[in-house]
């Protein structure tokens, strides 16, 4: 999107099944991304926000779930997404050590609308992930504020930029520069077609270990620069995976497990010291915050039919995390760590 | 049922909420339960089945839950049930030894039924549960076979009974006679009512904690038999939870974990080498094995209204605990090893 | 603790176990407890700190477990504690509005004494725990900010107070004044002495289910007042265990879920609305951040013992509830809500 | 092993690590596998059996854990693995419809060394795993018993084969023939070497979808075979993972994790009908029966160098899966059904 040269554009397909029209998580209709970035000296962060609809998300809440692959990691949120299997508020991405300051303007942003919140009906449940952005940002400034998550929510679109921006900054991937990566998949269900979308902030992985669509290309890069890379795997990735395939909380659990396979496929060991984290939401049923009825009807996906969702959201995983790779440009950050970006070694790579 | 006094005939009323017609399991349309009962020298063990509903249950599957309060049993088909949400046998309870018995038979019985399993279409989730009953009985000799369990299949009916029958005969609880007891209660919503039911397999505690609708009656039992007990909490207890308010297998899970509010309310601690297990499922939907659309109507549960069910659940299981106790007779098994009834102290501890 | 009376002042003693000094979670050693209240006109709230430690605790983690036994809840910090099974920051109590900024503040607080963290080595994992005090509160007013925080760490000390102080000052418990309290147990291992002991934040119960050592107090209470509560079980708690018997986390995790058996027996239903959350740590073993050796010596505690520790923890979760009751005074808050002691009621109640 | 060609003998080496002297689970010292084989007309079935240690395995355990990637599958005795984190028996492997089977024979076994189970202590928990080989085996006829169990454990041995054999005689795998494989790799911590292990029973994945190293060779199979394989991925794979590092039942379930990571790069997608499951054990510490001390010592594995663990465990789950392939012949069973040996393509593969 936005005129960005992707993966695919390099003449990588990953896997065999049909892509969205943007292949973007927001080919999800009602699905929208936005970014603030903070891009100057030594800080190198931003903010992400995946917005699920449009309409007020406490009224009308998704069914979702989260999955967690390796739990170094401080995503808050998911106590009450497990125990429910809803999510209502939009998701916000940032750096680790912003996660408070994220979760105050959340909920804060949520109280402007819903003024029953903490005075006529219980309280709200704010979404927000992270990643460890440190080794490019001055991560202990406290660069991002209130403001910065207001301004992402309110930047959120159906087009949006990947790479080195939003919550993608400061993060690194495989020794490179790292960031947000979209992808999504096409699917035929009783003659209708739904759609299978990720975001990734991709920020996990040692540089040795990249592999894309089955070239071994992380060692290439260190043939490239003759270098080795013998730093351990201490970054995380957030996957975010949205579909409006009428789906039950435990079914969208078993599709974020299949985000490890696409993970493996790129290199990835799911190193000690790494969050990774899934947090799905289905947009095809509405659980209304003030429903009267006892019983409702509902449409839910036959299980059975359940391994194309598996492959779609194999393929979305990779896919997004080498777009999140070949979209980020070269940065230079605190102290003047430097991250090269994909693109420089792309061409010997696929030679 | 069947005649025998139980707990609400010595005026002991758990809770507020109204019974189903027969106070049990059964009042759940479709369930029924059957025993085959072991009874003779050494030998104090049996079989009880569970039928969740009476056509093929593996072409019409029933949403369902497995709930793991303490891991130390060995039930099996628990992997499946959490997976899929859903099972596909009757549920057979027995004695620890012999799971892999009833495992070997229930398989048997489904495949008579279908002809399809394991030839053109997948295997099948049998699910046995079990306590230990060697106290009384002389589980090392194996005494359950096939064609018991088939028996207990074919004994299902509506009305059984309770205490030390079927695979309750050699059970033990609270230093007392323990077994099968079961309860029910019924709800309503959007002007129609719903029952939530149990039976349990009761096969845990220590003599003093028994506790009697808040009455310290462990103590006085010790008391009367002047004698302390203070052997370990190495029991079990089996519940199997019914419903037919239309809810998923996550929903089924949260009201399960309830059932350990009605079990601490009789006086367990949930002891180290205790197996308590609860399996859940709703008669509401059916899953058919050979589902053609992709995208299915179901009626589904307002969680908003879960708080009563889960007082019913916290109900019953309490209920049917002292159920089980009041109508088991005194019963003398292995090596002279004797358990005495319930019944032979309730007026004392009533007065 | 601090001349309150508390539940055994009225001659209530929960179970038959041996109290420590303090009968509170600071008789396990080198665990203090510190409380900013906040108490004028429409606010109610405040924080309480629980610092496991009193030495630099990212550096010398503590083996640490968590368990869900409701989560309709906003606690933070858990996926991390469930990946590594350890803690590394002091445990932060607060309303639920201001989890985001309790993360905030207690990251900056870690941050002042190690310089290392976000610069040459990872992140930190700040655990922040709520209640919903709004009842009470003007819980939309946000008033909790970095500097309370940062004062009731500061203010931690083996000696506190229970009731309507710290985060307690604005909850309610079974439909009367709630808030902390706290209790513990001696256990004997190998001719040794070992504490268990509990730190709550109730917040939760319909009023008539109160139970008071098998007392159905809270009907008493209604007969009392002449007046139901109808209302929904829409609070929380929160549940802090401590001891000094070396466990591993997967035996932290086993006795956490015991907290659920004292909850029980107080008349809870762990209704739908209510984050019951428990986090419990050991102080014998200490993880270092920077540990050489690939391979360590622990001592690990024989699990064929853990059946006096869960009663202990069931012990000390029902009386640490009754303390939080007792100890609390009447409170008018926000648009005149009021919630009477337990204190006004006790005398008839035991009658 | 016993003079099969292996991955490793095409050329073929994952990964970087170095593999143990036999590149097999029985490199971890004290573990031995044996098989039994029934392969006559339909009967393409058998039993494979691990022993972790050559001592009483009740009386003296080991650290364990279970993770399952994906549930469609009915292996018993992971309930109490994950509650208790220890084995107390040999693990057993055979076909979906004989783990009844199985479990009563294991039990037998275990009973005939312990006089004690079931009189004077507790039971026993049996471990069987499965996979269906209902494709090439006649399944509906129950043919194993108990003593082709007792035959596979008093076969054990620190040399086995591989391939079409055991309990992987009747088993598929990527539309070719699949079954028994194993590998291994060596670590340095502390200057001592220390070695993880996997054996698998493989019967999953489609046919199209299978890499080796990297390589698409399903797609070059389907190519070669001139046909493609539309069918679901119905079958499963067992993983059995054994070390002498001294880990904890939750490092071990971590470990366990990273299996996926392995099975992802072979072309797995984890399909829905496929139970994927990891039992993983450690022989470093042995928890006795009849501990008597409350606290004991024990050696624990430093988790910030888990990282290596990882890595060897992710190598050895794609090595043993290409040596189940390439080690197995072609085999003809039920009604005609025939599975291709990977053997038949390799080279037209690799050229």
């Amino acid at each position: 999107m936005k005129n960005q040269k992707r993966i695919r554009g390099y003449g990588i397909e990953i896997g065999e099944m049909t892509c969205g029209v943007r292949n973007s998580i927001t080919d999800v209709k009602g699905v929208e991304v936005g970014h603030i970035t903070l891009n100057e000296n030594d800080i190198k962060t931003g903010v992400t926000a995946i917005l699920p609809h449009q309409d007020n998300l406490f009224k009308e809440k998704l069914i979702a779930a989260s999955y967690v692959i390796n739990g170094f990691g401080k995503t808050i949120g998911t106590i009450q997404i497990n125990e429910l299997g809803t999510i209502e508020t939009p998701i916000i991405l940032t750096n680790t050590l912003s996660v408070g300051v994220g979760a105050n303007a959340l909920v804060k942003y949520m109280l402007e609308d819903n003024d029953d919140i903490g005075k006529t009906t219980g309280t709200v449940n704010p979404i927000v992930c992270e990643c460890n952005d440190a080794y490019l940002n001055d991560i202990r400034g406290f660069h991002v504020n209130k403001e910065h998550i207001l301004c992402a929510i309110a930047n959120a679109s159906p087009e949006f930029e990947e790479g080195a921006v939003g919550a993608g900054t400061g993060m690194s991937c495989y020794g490179l520069k790292g960031g947000i990566g979209t992808a999504s998949r096409i699917l035929k269900l009783d003659d209708r077609e739904y759609t299978v979308g990720i975001l990734v902030l991709s920020n996990f992985g040692r540089g040795k270990n990249l592999i894309i669509d089955g070239i071994k290309a992380g060692q290439k890069v260190e043939e490239i620069k003759k270098a080795r890379d013998n730093s351990d795997d201490k970054g995380s990735i957030i996957m975010i995976l949205a579909t409006d395939i009428p789906m039950t909380s435990r079914q969208l659990k078993r599709i974020s497990k299949r985000a490890g396979v696409g993970l493996s496929r790129t290199g990835s060991y799911m190193g000690h010291g790494s969050g990774e984290i899934v947090i799905s939401f289905s947009t095809a049923n509405r659980i209304k915050h003030y429903e009267k009825n006892a019983i409702c009807n509902f449409k839910i996906f036959n299980e059975n039919k359940i391994d194309d969702v598996f492959t779609a959201v194999a393929e979305v995983t990779e896919e997004a995390v080498l777009n999140s790779l070949i979209c980020a440009d070269t940065t230079i950050g605190r102290d003047g760590h430097v991250r090269y970006s994909l693109k420089n070694y792309i061409g010997e790579i696929l030679k």
